[in-house]
């Protein structure tokens, strides 16, 4: 097989076969295809495309180029659930105990990651105690016994795609359905998932800032799980304000605690939700939407979920006494609101830049050798639609650098755009998305 | 300036600035812009174009990329030529000593290069004693003084191009109109050329197989010119058969010595006058193409032509009296001739085919280190349209490698196509394109 000719293929918007995208991927994987041979496909596929075929066949020959883990030793289906990313998104903080509570199993493999806070194991870590650094056999074994666990990428999972993706960044080529669809889906095929829910987020604070974009990324991953023999349901939901209230690390703890016992906000709250009761229809615990929604409302309700974050927290040696009493989590030194300066209706909340002003105070990374300072962050108490009384707080700074508080202060201002008239709060969720259409809700 | 934010406008469809251009071009030369970053953006190129002004632009960032030949020692306006490439093209053997003899000073730089033959340096080097070994002075004093010279491309010239062309070779990206073309003009430009004639060659033998494609091509080319300030002429001519009779070095320049006696093949001899007319118009020595023909006719028909051929192989130590008797020019050891195997017409002389013939044969060059033998090639009696019986020799080989003789003949009697129907010839100067415009002939 040659490189060249499977680029010229592609430039000419023909499909490339199963065994021409293993050649590239193996050959840029070990390093006898070069980055800039790469670098042209790439770009061609961003005006070419690829069909779903082409995609699920990219995904896998990703997955294949590195390790891929093995959960048979878990009982039943194993359901994984991914975010295509936003701001002060607490969703996987809250979706694994309430799942699991309701007796699907949970074998979570989660990342650092740079962004405006940590990832889900930093978040976690601002729990006493509490490690990732489990055996695969200690992590196997507290699925099957408590259905929840929480472990570190540690093996050498999807290495084309780390590669690729990076590669991407620096030419140009990261706006591609087929290259972003495969890329999600073989990191969560490779981490040993049977079915996958996808929760695609659209407006100023995500990637796809379109929902139209969105719903094709949507279908496009739902095409690759079906193709690849993976059950694979997309929901997409709003992005154009933060989720929740919270954007730091000990802060979306907080709020995860709050919404797993029924008084968290309500956006996170209807998400969760939804993201889980299809969780549970992929599982086979539930038959209905209805079905599902109302047992995972009943694990709320009875204290099961949070007693299972609980559990899980002390099998992976964290102090579950920080779960009852939240007020011993991480603390910042200073708290300080900042004040509307101007009646009116909230009409705007840059998710985007909220996510930069929780960065600038200490909560997330710019390069990975940075520190995540657990405590600090941003609350924000309102949402598109609420109305605000000048002088009122409208968020309040988690700080230890107070350096940082006029310049985080003024962009948050700025960040918040309030209007004289009402203003209708953007739809949560959009539609869902699976192998057999799309369902506008 | 970002590469990234550079690559991506260009991905967009957005045309680029001369600074972004020139920041491209630099970096690349220079190494502080990597290989898969200007992959991606040839690719994006390939996609999404480029304006006529920013092709100039990316000519003459190319040009200034590294040395440029400064010919103002020259008396009078400099025009060069250039041919895009094809099999058996013997025209600038020919069109220099033509052109200087009309009184137009020709300052020639040439390569080997790869190909079935060598470049014009290899075809004159089968003459003994010729060198292109000069001295820049000695090299302008021969242009002044005999009007003609022919120099080794020694300079550092147009790097950025070098660089540029090897990666667009593996990377898929070489069929750009607008990256073909600057690469062309750029070295034209950085040897010194202040007006350009071209032969942009159409058919199987050529590049631009379509003569659609050639057409937008030398449109290109020719905006460059008027936007840079070099008068650009370009001639659309047939290469779906070889031009000419002969491929190989030795056997060109003993066709060339014809054609400048006035008896050499129809088709290179009205190529030539077409040309060298334009060459002569460019240069301001003739007012009219029919002035220009005439006068270029009677330097043929006197001798001064060929008197300045060996005027300048004398001024360059070599051999005059091989040109007087070519028969002293490298012989091969054998002559081998190639029968018809039926009676008809001549369908079909596969250019391309012939000239790998001449190449396995050891005329040419595969790789930079391989030896060219001189005496070596492929002598083709028959032209398309001509009438052929069986048993009549359609080529001759000569041969030092026996050894390759049969796989040879095998080759050359398929790619030479008869059929039993009269077959009309192929037209063979196609247009002429100049800045005001395109004149079908």
């Amino acid at each position: 097989m040659n490189t060249i000719e499977i680029i010229h293929k592609k430039r000419d918007g023909q499909s490339l076969s199963k065994e021409e995208i293993e050649y590239l991927i193996q050959g840029y994987t070990n390093g006898s295809i070069p980055d800039y041979q790469i670098a042209a496909w790439a770009m061609a596929i961003c005006f070419q495309g690829m069909n779903p075929q082409e995609t699920a066949n990219l995904t896998m020959a990703m997955v294949q180029s590195g390790d891929q883990i093995d959960l048979s030793a878990i009982k039943g289906i194993k359901v994984d659930k991914h975010s295509t990313g936003g701001v002060g998104d607490t969703t996987t903080l809250i979706l694994g105990p309430l799942v699991a509570a309701a007796g699907v199993p949970v074998a979570k493999m989660s990342g650092r990651g740079l962004g405006h806070t940590g990832g889900t194991i930093d978040k976690l870590e601002s729990i006493e105690g509490f490690s990732t650094e489990l055996t695969t056999e200690e992590f196997l074994a507290l699925v099957n016994e408590k259905k929840l666990a929480v472990g570190g990428q540690t093996a050498n999972l999807t290495p084309a795609d780390k590669k690729l993706y990076a590669l991407r960044d620096v030419t140009a080529t990261v706006e591609s359905i087929p290259l972003i669809a495969s890329s999600v889906m073989s990191k969560k095929i490779a981490t040993g998932a049977d079915a996958i829910v996808l929760d695609v987020k659209t407006g100023d604070g995500a990637f796809m800032k379109e929902e139209e974009d969105a719903i094709k990324l949507a279908k496009a991953m739902v095409e690759i799980g079906q193709l690849v023999g993976r059950n694979t349901i997309a929901v997409i939901s709003d992005m154009s304000q933060p989720l929740g209230h919270a954007v730091g690390n000990a802060l979306e703890v907080i709020e995860a605690i709050d919404t797993l016992k029924g008084v968290g906000p309500a956006d996170l709250t209807e998400l969760t939700l939804v993201l889980g009761s299809q969780m549970l229809l992929l599982a086979g615990r539930c038959q209905t939407v209805e079905e599902a929604r109302a047992l995972l409302e009943q694990c709320i309700e009875d204290g099961s979920a949070l007693e299972k974050l609980k559990e899980m927290i002390q099998g992976q040696h964290g102090n579950p006494a920080q779960i009852d009493h939240p007020e011993l989590l991480p603390q910042a030194r200073e708290q300080i609101a900042v004040l509307a300066e101007e009646d009116g209706f909230i009409q705007q909340i840059e998710a985007e830049e909220i996510g930069l002003c929780a960065m600038k105070l200490g909560a997330g990374r710019e390069t990975k050798d940075d520190q995540i300072d657990h405590a600090v962050g941003v609350v924000v108490h309102k949402k598109v639609g609420d109305a605000v009384k000048k002088g009122e707080p409208i968020a309040t700074l988690h700080v230890n650098r107070v350096e940082e508080v006029p310049e985080v202060t003024k962009r948050l201002l700025q960040a918040v755009k309030i209007n004289n008239q009402p203003v209708t709060p953007p739809k949560l969720i959009r539609c869902i998305v699976t192998a057999s259409g799309m369902t506008k809700l």
